[in-house]
């Protein structure tokens, strides 16, 4: 691995989604991720479906490339070798419910006192303070509770879910982007410190727009199908063979006139009740209709070939076996192969960070369960494989 | 500021959301951020509504705490005067149309010739290469072509938009990323680099699991709702008042035998079409009018009780007043007051990232447009203020 975080080494203590994205992320850019889990099964999302010739493919497209080692966290020889490995590590990652890793012994004001150049950081559901912090939380009640479900769905329709685990991985970002914030810090004090990222503050990071809307007018944002809340036309339509997405350019070069040329409806362009996006939008009722006509009048194809040469941004609406197979995808190298312990390759989505200098390679497939153990121990703690096995017989890898 | 950037001067060639994400992140973890903006107008976003007191919503939310430069970059002296300011600065970044920054002569080529330690992130539709390079994108447009609205929705109803910008912001997101880990690896080397964010690219990155399932199956994702892809139940119910959400944990405890007692409904504990969460979500159809109608039978309070009381995680499902209202997200700060320079209070979202040692102060609100041209050209360049005020009659600032 040649990536920017060459020689960083991530104590990954997480489960399922929002924590092993984070520590993915920081493999992908080539840190080092000892994937440490439970004796008994580990990482629950091994169990996860579908399965590809044995091997979970949810687990495989967040676990690529990294180690596995499994120590039982709640026996006293297991926390012992958790506190040996943290003072070689660099960071330490966990998405226990708050709590967890103080039972275990394992906090992070103690932590950080035994190791205090440690970057140790906390994903969970509500954060580790306030009235919530002790809730069980998971993807959708964070979607649920965060007011995403609200704005999403059509108008008047019931609440939809984003097609994505939006309230895992919009944490997992942010833990990413807080561990890194920390690793530079420490490049100047030499000292580490506690991240602390809460899965529902993260979802109100993403949606600053309908907060800072609803903080401007005392207005409530609702669920508006595929529409913008300040931009018309910014949305999608249904053309003659399916849909297509468009949205034109406000501001001081406003598109309108171009767009209403385009759709051959030149009629519009100087309407009194169109004359800005944010006009277009308060009268979108009155509109609506006429742009829906217009639309349906050529196929998708046609369309945008029309959009394309007046330089109005659109595009299909891509299914995931047409986004798969998209031409722009391949060139950017966004779906690319690792090689499972079967000897098949099995394709995961690339990170999306392109550097210039750093060469980012993923680490291959993701680990069987302990596989890394014995290794991992006999080097980074030298222990002996008479030790090993001794622990192993104990039940604690 | 004593956030972990501080000392780091980013200079913000970005506009609308994508590049503002980004360099917002940046200046609440302590960056100096540089706003360069065209003298005429500035970032479009200074015009979207709604407005408080004559301050966009939109800018503020995404500029606050940046400072303000007005710069024409398309004239020789004002793209001298970026190369002389990106010899102080950290990082540039840029969300300009592919082809933009070298036909200003201010390509990353030639810049980090000029400035070899410079980190200069581009972000843009679909990334500096390949086919679709070249073209306009906006937010919608990669949502679209990227996956997530074929993915969002009732099933067999129209595509649906997540309610947020999330094909902005998960670009900013990974910029952020990208510039971080290339500090960081600037600490070793002393070289900067180029980082190139497509926001097509980063679609995928957040929509990993629908990809690794289609690539497992060969079946296409589709919309389910409030559902989850693998996991039943992990959706939204309409309670006899309104809508709940909630989730349980199966793995090597499985909570559906208690889910079902919770519901009182403890004969479908042992059905064999539903022994596991897969089971359940493959055969929901049968599954989905008993637990509809059992979840009918209580108000949103009453149910969440009963499900808190044991464990099984769930919440209400909030619009954005209730979100901005609620005690946790009160408890954690997460929305907090910024002076405007008309020194009443305004509203944003903090920062989601909490560190234990570095200190996070957002810096005030979004700057005037041009607010600090003469103190930074008179400071940070050592220009004149005659100097300053030529090139402003030149229409350069």
């Amino acid at each position: 691995m040649t990536g920017p975080l060459t020689g960083i080494t991530v104590l990954d203590l997480t489960r399922i989604l929002a924590g092993p994205f984070c520590t993915m992320t920081l493999g992908d850019l080539g840190a080092d991720v000892l994937k440490v889990e439970h004796p008994d099964g580990g990482d629950p999302a091994r169990g996860n479906g579908p399965f590809i010739d044995g091997y979970s493919s949810y687990f495989l497209s967040v676990n690529r490339g990294k180690q596995s080692v499994t120590i039982d966290l709640s026996t006293p020889q297991g926390a012992d070798l958790i506190r040996a490995l943290v003072k070689k590590a660099d960071v330490l990652v966990e998405n226990f419910v708050p709590g967890t890793m103080e039972r275990f012994g394992l906090g992070h004001t103690d932590l950080l006192k035994e190791s205090p150049s440690l970057i140790f950081c906390s994903i969970s559901g509500f954060g580790q303070t306030g009235p919530y912090s002790v809730l069980p939380a998971l993807d959708i009640i964070v979607q649920g509770m965060g007011g995403i479900m609200s704005i999403t769905g059509e108008p008047d329709g019931p609440p939809v879910r984003p097609g994505t685990s939006i309230g895992d991985i919009a944490a997992g970002l942010y833990a990413t982007v807080g561990i890194l914030s920390a690793l530079h810090e420490r490049g100047t004090s030499g000292k580490g410190q506690y991240v602390d990222i809460g899965m529902l503050d993260c979802q109100l990071a993403i949606q600053e727009g309908a907060l800072s809307r609803y903080f401007a007018t005392g207005e409530v944002p609702g669920p508006i199908g595929t529409r913008h809340p300040i931009f018309t036309p910014f949305q999608a339509f249904e053309a003659s063979d399916g849909w297509l997405v468009l949205a034109i350019v406000g501001g001081r070069i406003d598109q309108w006139p171009l767009f209403c040329a385009t759709i051959d409806r030149l009629d519009l362009i100087d309407h009194p009740n169109y004359k800005d996006g944010w006009a277009r939008t308060e009268n979108y009722r009155e509109l609506a209709p006429d742009l829906d006509d217009a639309l349906k009048k050529r196929s998708v194809a046609d369309w945008i070939g029309r959009f394309r040469a007046v330089e109005i941004a659109c595009g299909p609406i891509n299914r995931i076996d047409q986004v798969a197979a998209d031409p722009q995808v391949e060139a950017r190298h966004m779906i690319v192969d690792v090689a499972a312990p079967s000897g098949k390759n099995l394709k995961v989505v690339n990170n999306p960070v392109k550097l210039s200098r750093s060469r980012l390679e993923l680490g291959g497939s993701s680990p069987d369960l302990g596989a890394d153990t014995k290794r991992i121990l006999t080097t980074m703690l030298e222990l002996t494989e008479p030790e090993v096995e001794a622990l192993r017989d104990e039940g604690v890898l």
